[in-house]
This record gives structure tokens, C-alpha cells and sequence, in this order.
């Protein structure tokens, strides 16, 4: 990624900390490891000051002191902000992982992260996978957003890339979980994609701007994954492969646990086998996942108080496109919301998806309408 | 089949009971519908003559009393013989039919059904199967039977077939259970199949000689093939498919219920995919269906007296091949066997390959040995 492209339109959740605040926790993010929490303890039991200060006392003599507020300043400068916790834009579902929980996140994209996690699913796999399998995640992931759920996935090569093209294909938002920094184009033969994740949806670190991808990190990665998304698919996988890694996570979440079946002489379908013969459920389609982690946003709407949370989870560009939308049972065109709104057309299709994966609005074809269920809240 | 085929050379088991009360089962085969549990009943509290005798009664008028002893007769000049309960060839693993399981069934083949009974497994599945479906059941269905397994199924078209092929490719035997007479040659195309199956294993079926299929009798047929197994295994099956009937009577019975995975978007794996939903295991090769049915004939030559019980249910064809087995470590070969034991190859094959289900000879490329688990047995 490089600096050349717009600036996010600024932080699309209202809520932020206070400054030096947000500077504790960017400096946190850099000297803590993913994962690590015996830091994540001493930041629950201390606060976040007090841990920053003793950890930087502890650091080898010659070690830069980091500065948060240059690190949100440098963020600024290529599109990446932060989401601190204690933030109204931080995804409480991370507040799963307890200690070892991200101290915080980079994101690049405008999209709200809280709202696209509300109906999330994670479709991970194999980086060498067959083409079968790679059909399949994107077959998958297209049919998933279209039914207004938001595919995350870690932008690797293979089964997560395609899982991420399939979401965009649809013209859906699509989240990208990396294992290093979120101004590193990681691999190198990614960078359209991860360019496009970002303009459509969000790419996620808790790692530093600048972090390179490690092994372990990559496993850190993925219980980010798994805590932020109520299921994770496996779509194909070897026996060691290292989404089995995520699938386990989920499952220590609590999260549903899936894997969808291929061949029995595909050594690529012999991880999810295993997976399946372990547990996990096993599932063929869309509707089959769906199924399985159930209608949150339907469930949210059905209630006016449900309703009032999720409007205040909107961001301000959202709420426009909500309003924008008629009353009538026909509702509108993308162009329609376009002139209403005063908004640019990839612009209102994004906030479209958001709201669809919140339940709050429908697609029916090329027009998009209030969900009946509540007009109440527009 | 025809007349024309070689006669057995006699019933293979010993115990037969008296022919008047052959005559009564043979009888009851023909008057009793597979399955009929009010009639089951009626004999197990009556005994077999006087449920005829009440069974004849009140057949309609004009309707033939069916005479057991002609059909005894009848079945020996086409090379069909009767099993009845209380024989020593009689499976007990049907009588956890209850009142539900067969009066007697007729066999075709002079292979010992106690015998291959004991390591067994049904392959079953759909008809109309894909090509990945037939190579999967032939291959399971030769790894199994190398491995000293039976492989039983339904000698039906698509998947059936291929399974009945795989076991004989290997040269091993194959048990198949008709929805008509063992006389009867149905599907008409599975004809060459039909005879090598006699000729190297056992045709099966409860109902009497000239009953021509219909559907009942092949849902009724499902439960002596789950009934007569270790386990069944699922290969390739759509939603509605009858092989599931197979399963569900595997289940009913506590056998264990296995299904093979093929490709998400196969409709043709939606049946087996539905089967591991709901609690089937997946397994994808012969190691993992052993793995699930477990080492009964190694677990029954482990003790003296298991040993024992096993050489009681040998034909005197089998253990005339088992002493014909050398001592030494080497073991001997098809040939060297064939003139120790004035045998023909086809016979010291096949009965090779009972001693092997039965744990009791080991296969070393193209010899046979002793298992030395159980010298002490010759």
C-alpha cells in the first residue's frame, strides 16, 4: 500500500478516547507480542499507563521508547487508523480472548468493523488448495455476503483469497485479518486484492504498522479471526494445515465450527475430514452456515430496543443512506440513493451491505428497501 | 441363473436340523413377509409348526399350502440352499431383528456366511452414482477385503456393484442380499456379476425361490444387510436415496453408521453428507471404516478358547486349507497349497480368504501363513 490513496473520510465511529489515551494504546501495540497474557493481565489489573510504563522500563538499554501519537500521526499519513478499546468502535467480541485479547487494532478501510462483525463468518483454508476448493470459498463467500453476512478472512493466498473475491464480486465488503502490519502488502502477488479489500471493506492488524509476518504471528492472526466472527468454515485444508489452527480457536471461543467436505482422495479435503470426524459440523452451501450461526441482525430488529442499538452503532454515512431509502415496499436503486444521499455510488453499495448484514434493510434485485419488519426506524 | 451352474458341494455347515423342521422354515419363507413382526412373534411363542400350521390356516381359499420339503429340493437342483435358525450356519447377529429378523434365508455359494460374517461390512449406496462413487467403492471395497474384511451389499446397480467388484477384483469374496429369490437374476444387467458372487462368496436373501423385487421387499432386505454387518458404510447417496434406509437400520441396530464425503457441490454426496450431519461418521478409507468396526477375529484368536469357537464354524473344505498351511514362517503359496490339500486354486482362494477374515492365516504378497498370534489352533 502506498500513500497515494485516499484518506479514510476519518474515524466512522463516533466514541473515540482522548488522545493521549489512543497514544497509550498505539504504543502498546508496539512493544506487546499477540497473544501475550501475562502483559494482558498486567494491563487489566494496572491500567493501560501504568503497564506502558513498566514495560518500557523493561526494555533492553538502546531500545526506542515508542510514541504512540507519532505511530496514530504516521497511520494518518497512509489511510490506517486505530480502534482502541473502551472505544465505541472496538468489536466486544474480542473481550472473548480475555488476556490475551489485541491491546488494539489497525484498520485501513472506512467500513465500521463493529457493524460488518454483527453477521460475520470467518471462510479460511488452505494457501496450495485445488480448484475445487477455491470455487467453492468463493461460491461460498458470494453467497454469504449476498445474504448480508460478511466474510473475514486472513488475505493469504488461495482459499482466503478467494474467500475475499468472492464477497467483492458480489460488490459485498469483505474483511482482511493480516499477520503483520497493515501498511505491508503481505504476500507481494496479493497487493490488488488487499487494495481492494481496504477500498470495500477493512484490512485488520493488532500489529504494528511496519510488523513483518511471521509464523507466529500468523497463528496469533487467527484467534483474531475466530473471536471476531460468530462461526469459522473451513473450505479445504491438508492435514497440518494451518486453518485448522483458526478452526481451533473458534472452537475454544465457543464459535461454530465448520468444514466443508470434498473428495475422499483429496489429500486438501483430509484437514476438514479430520475436522469433521472431531466435531465440527459439516457444511456444503450458504444456507447450510447460516443455519448454523444463526440470524443475529434478524434477531436484533425484531426488537424496537434492538433496533435503537443498531442505529447508534451506524456510522454517520450509513445513517444517510438509511434515510435516503423510500418508505415504499419497492424501494430504490443504488442510483435513487445516489442522489438522495449525495453520496458516491461505491459508497452507498458499501453502507448498503452494512445495513443489509444488520438486517435493517433488503435486496430484492437491483432495488434495495427497508426491512418491513422495522420501518419504525426511519 | 441356471441349472446348468455346478451344484454346491453339499451344505459347508454342519448342524443342519431335522428335514421335517427344514421343511417347516422353508415353508415359513414362503407365507411370512419379510419383516412381519406380528408373525416373528406368533413363532417365537408358538414354535415354527404351529405358526404354520395357524399361517396355512387361514390362507385364502384356493391359495396353494406351500409345501418345505419341495422347496428344499427345488432350491438343491439350482445350487440354493436354506439356513434356518437354530443351524449352526445360522448368523446370530440376526436375531437383533427380534420377532422382525428372517424365518430362514436361502444362499446361493459355499462360503461359510458365519464365517464371513464375523469381519464384515455393508457398502452401499446410490444406483445412479458418479463415476468418483464407483472408483471410491471398488477401492474400499478391495482394501477392505485385503485387509481380511467382507464386503456386503445389495448387488444393485451403480454403487453396489462396485463394491461387489471390488472384493472380487482382489480375488476375495462378497456377500450379496437379494430383494428377490436367489434364483432370480436382477438387475438382469448385473447377471455375469450375480454368478461370480455365488462362485466366490454367498448370494443372500429371506424370501423364497421365484419372489420377484419390489420396493418393500428391498427397504425389508436393507435391514438383514445392517443386521448381518459390523457396520455400514454410505458411499455415495442424494437426499432420497434408499441407502440411507440401510443406515437408519445400521443405527436402529447399534451398528456403526459410516458415510464417505465427495464434493460440496455434488448432489450425489448430499444423502452422506446429510448421514454425517446427523451423527455418521465420515471416513474416507478402508483404515478408518476398520478403524470404526474394530478387530474382532484378531480379538477372537488372541484367546485359546476364541480360537476354538472359531475352528468349530469352519467348514471342513476350510480347515482341510488350513492345515495344508506350512508351519514355517514363509508360509506357502496359492499352488503349494492347491497340492497339499488336493483342492482347486479357486477353492484354497477362497477359503484362504475366510481364514483370513477370521484372523486366523496372514497374507504376505502371494503367500499365506499361519497368523502366529495362533499357531496353537494347527
Amino acid at each position: 500500500m502506498n500513500a497515494s490513496e485516499p484518506e479514510p473520510s476519518g474515524a466512522p465511529d463516533a466514541g473515540l478516547l482522548a488522545e493521549g489515551e489512543r497514544a497509550v494504546w498505539a504504543a502498546l501495540g508496539r512493544v506487546v507480542e499477540p497473544g501475550d497474557e501475562r502483559v494482558g493481565e498486567l494491563i487489566d489489573e494496572r491500567g493501560p499507563e501504568e503497564a506502558l510504563a513498566r514495560l518500557t522500563r523493561a526494555l533492553p538499554a538502546g531500545v526506542e521508547v515508542p510514541d504512540g501519537a507519532r505511530e496514530i500521526a504516521r497511520g494518518a499519513l497512509i489511510g490506517a487508523r486505530l480502534i482502541c478499546r473502551g472505544e465505541v468502535g472496538w468489536p466486544t467480541q474480542l473481550d472473548d480472548l480475555g488476556p490475551a485479547r489485541p491491546v488494539a487494532l489497525w484498520a485501513r478501510g472506512s467500513a465500521s468493523l463493529r457493524v460488518l462483525a454483527v453477521r460475520s463468518v470467518a471462510v479460511v483454508g488452505a494457501r496450495a488448495c485445488t480448484g475445487y476448493g477455491q470455487r467453492l470459498a468463493a461460491d461460498l463467500s458470494a453467497s454469504l455476503t449476498e445474504r448480508g453476512w460478511t466474510v473475514f478472512s486472513g488475505a493469504a493466498y488461495g482459499i482466503d483469497a478467494a474467500a475475499h473475491r468472492g464477497a467483492l464480486v458480489v460488490g459485498g465488503p469483505t474483511v482482511g485479518i493480516l499477520g503483520c502490519g497493515v501498511d505491508q502488502v503481505y504476500p507481494r502477488a496479493n497487493e490488488q486484492l488487499l487494495r481492494r479489500i481496504a477500498e470495500h471493506g477493512l484490512l485488520l492488524s493488532e500489529l504494528p504498522l511496519g510488523a513483518h509476518p511471521n509464523r507466529p504471528r500468523f497463528l496469533q492472526r487467527n484467534r483474531v479471526i475466530a473471536a471476531l466472527t460468530r462461526g469459522t468454515v473451513v473450505v479445504e485444508a491438508a492435514r497440518r494445515s494451518g486453518s485448522l489452527n483458526t478452526a481451533r480457536w473458534a472452537a475454544d471461543l465457543c464459535r461454530q465450527v465448520m468444514a466443508m467436505p470434498g473428495p475422499a482422495t483429496s489429500s486438501l479435503s483430509a484437514g476438514t475430514h479430520e475436522l469433521i470426524r472431531r466435531g465440527a459440523v459439516l457444511v456444503a452451501d450458504a444456507g447450510e452456515v447460516v443455519e448454523q450461526v444463526g440470524e443475529i441482525g434478524t434477531d436484533l430488529v425484531a426488537t424496537a430496543e434492538g433496533r435503537e442499538r443498531l442505529r447508534d452503532a451506524l456510522a454517520p454515512e450509513t445513517l444517510r443512506v438509511l434515510e435516503s431509502l423510500p418508505a415504499s415496499a419497492r424501494g430504490g436503486s443504488v442510483e435513487s440513493l445516489v442522489q438522495r444521499s449525495l453520496l458516491g455510488p461505491d459508497v452507498v453499495l458499501r453502507r448498503l451491505y452494512e445495513l443489509l448484514s444488520l438486517g435493517l434493510v433488503e435486496r430484492l434485485g437491483a432495488h434495495w428497501r427497508l426491512n418491513p419488519a422495522c420501518k419504525g426506524t426511519s
